[in-house]
């Protein structure tokens, strides 16, 4: 390894995300050093990756501080560290967080806090507490780079522009059932749900896609990494999946940002930023087989969550944790199969009317918001 | 005027790339001041401007040294100067190059030669010079700004960019005949070659963009301008004209510039950069009318000028400014009723293969290429 190498940490490594970064580190060999990597339940492919990349740092988040390692863990050389302790280490320059859900939130701000490049794949480490993050990362130097393919599109639209955007357009795929009538959704079995049309992620995210709460909590993220309004950042259907998103500036001209649905280039743009590297394995747009592109408004009454996230996003405080920590519950219950695909937005929605919310919270505020809306959704459908 | 205000001559104020320039700065008042306004023919009208700009420098090409102006220009009050003396006049920052054709290879050298900003909208000059203008700028400190949408477009997505691009995908609409039949355009009239489905421009480059002879100069163009290799220069039919051109990175990235089709903006770009300002008289992309944007390869057996000026591009040396000058009389030729449409490439291949090119020649044997083709072309209509 070249001592030019930028040592970087993953949290999140047996995920979705945390796989194709470890792909990435892989393809471009030499370039990056993984020194910390962490996981949740899946300790057998932690060890795994642990003995691939021998990282000085290992994290496990299903271990509490006094539990003895699992046997799958025992003989690797790393030190073990939380989370947290990971993502602030003075040796780590660059942290993935490749977790999901709330999980992410508090190693974010761990790493904010300690002025590192946070290429930050988890978006709910926004959507609860934008605010705090933002402002940490501006106190301390802390960079957040986006993963989410979106939201790294528009980061490179607006490499060298010298003003603000006018306006952000995000794209949406529009998920498997963008041409389902309303009673066609009330039926949609789980398999049905997991079939994304154009991208390969967990289960979560495929899920938030379907019901198209994934772009509601990216409007989201996108007013706090860039500063926008929620005014003027709109959402577009955009089937093929090849426009990533768009940036309109103030003299009228656009900038798209175009490739193949593939994870690994904006997890690899915001490794290599500000430079671009080669990648064999990365594949490049065939134009041959791209006929056309199409783009139509999203309609807000069969995909009620896409409204749910803008409204709770442009109330703020604590109505974000609220969406997130309802979502999350309500996506639990429809893959455990104990509602329906329709009833995601009618038990966010319900949670999100009984919420008496925060303005400008606390972390702890933060939390306490979420956990009170995952009670609260739970309950919904207990008390049924 | 603040004493900020850019200065800016524009040669060819009369023509339409120059008229729409006068409407930019008219709509961003104050931010640029027109010290310089030259032009050919239409004296009427570069009057008209003077009168209502005060430049301090006019320019009229139809005059030669020795003639008395012509009344409309008598009353003036600014000096009269040549093209090349206005474009390297110490008082000027920013010269726009709105000439067509061979006019504005002279005038542009002196601008580079002077070190100027050099917004270029004349193809033909850095397709006949592209090697001595681009070394002349690297040696004085010249900056040559494209006015081209697509090199716009292009130059827009480079922004910000570290690195070289992998390649270059220039958008072309196609032209008004691109569904004809080899048979239909043998029969197609001047009013119908003038009528271009999207763009408003001049009479040249109406019919060029209809023989795709215009996409062949943008690519030669785009070599010079990016120092890119032809081989990394690909052209895209499609039609909607709103994705102007795109930019390929070497870890697959694409980025695209879009807005409706309208000349001002590129216009405008080249005039505030590296700023962008808004004007409220460009349009803004309405998403709820866009439903789709398509894309096709060209066809070379049916256009057969785009690929006599890819060849012509990548021969080198004398080719392109026989392409040029052949493709100039060919057009004028056309536009005068006296060949066909189907003509125009077959003029310009006979006189591309009886020319004996020089490499790396001197702008004087360049110049006489051109004289030579012109006179060639000319010979094979009157021979007949």
């Amino acid at each position: 390894m070249p001592d030019s190498a930028k040592r970087i940490a993953i949290l999140g490594s047996t995920g979705s995300i945390g796989q194709q970064t470890l792909d990435v580190v892989r393809a471009l060999g030499g370039r990056f050093r993984v020194i910390g990597l962490a996981a949740g339940r899946n300790v057998a492919l932690l060890a795994e990756q642990a003995r691939e990349f021998r990282p000085e740092f290992i994290g496990c988040s299903s271990l509490d501080g006094g539990d003895e390692r699992p046997e799958a863990l025992a003989d690797l050389e790393g030190e073990f560290l939380s989370l947290e302790d990971i993502a602030s280490h003075p040796q780590v320059e660059l942290v993935v967080i490749a977790t999901s859900g709330r999980a992410g939130l508090s190693p974010t701000l761990a790493a904010v806090r300690a002025g590192k490049k946070v290429a930050l794949a988890n978006k709910e480490a926004l959507v609860m507490a934008g605010e705090i993050i933002t402002r940490q990362a501006e106190q301390s130097g802390g960079q957040i780079l986006p993963i989410d393919s979106e939201h790294s599109a528009i980061w490179q639209c607006l490499a060298g522009e010298k003003q603000k955007a006018a306006q952000l357009i995000l794209t949406a795929s529009g998920g498997p059932f963008r041409d389902y009538s309303l009673a066609e959704l009330d039926e949609v079995s789980v398999a049905q749900a997991l079939k994304h049309p154009s991208w390969q992620m967990g289960k979560k995210v495929t899920i938030d896609s379907a019901t198209l709460m994934n772009k509601g909590l990216e409007v989201i993220e996108a007013h706090w990494l860039f500063k926008m309004p929620f005014e003027r950042i709109r959402v577009l259907i955009h089937r093929q999946s090849i426009i990533h998103s768009m940036v309109e500036f103030i003299d009228g001209s656009i900038k798209a940002q175009l490739s193949y649905p593939d994870m690994r280039l904006p997890i690899q743009y915001a490794l290599s930023y500000p430079e671009r590297l080669p990648n064999p394995e990365l594949p490049h747009l065939d134009w041959s087989r791209i006929a056309s592109l199409t783009f139509e408004p999203p309609d807000l009454e069969r995909f009620p969550c896409l409204k749910l996230g803008i409204e709770a996003g442009k109330k703020g405080g604590t109505y974000p944790a609220v969406l997130c920590a309802a979502d999350e519950v309500a996506v639990e219950l429809f893959l455990s199969g104990r509602i329906r695909f329709t009833d995601i937005p009618r038990l966010i929605e319900r949670t999100l009317e009984q919420h008496e919310a925060i303005a400008q919270p606390t972390l702890e505020q933060i939390l306490e918001a979420d956990v009170w809306a995952r009670e609260r959704t739970t309950k919904q459908v207990e008390g049924r």
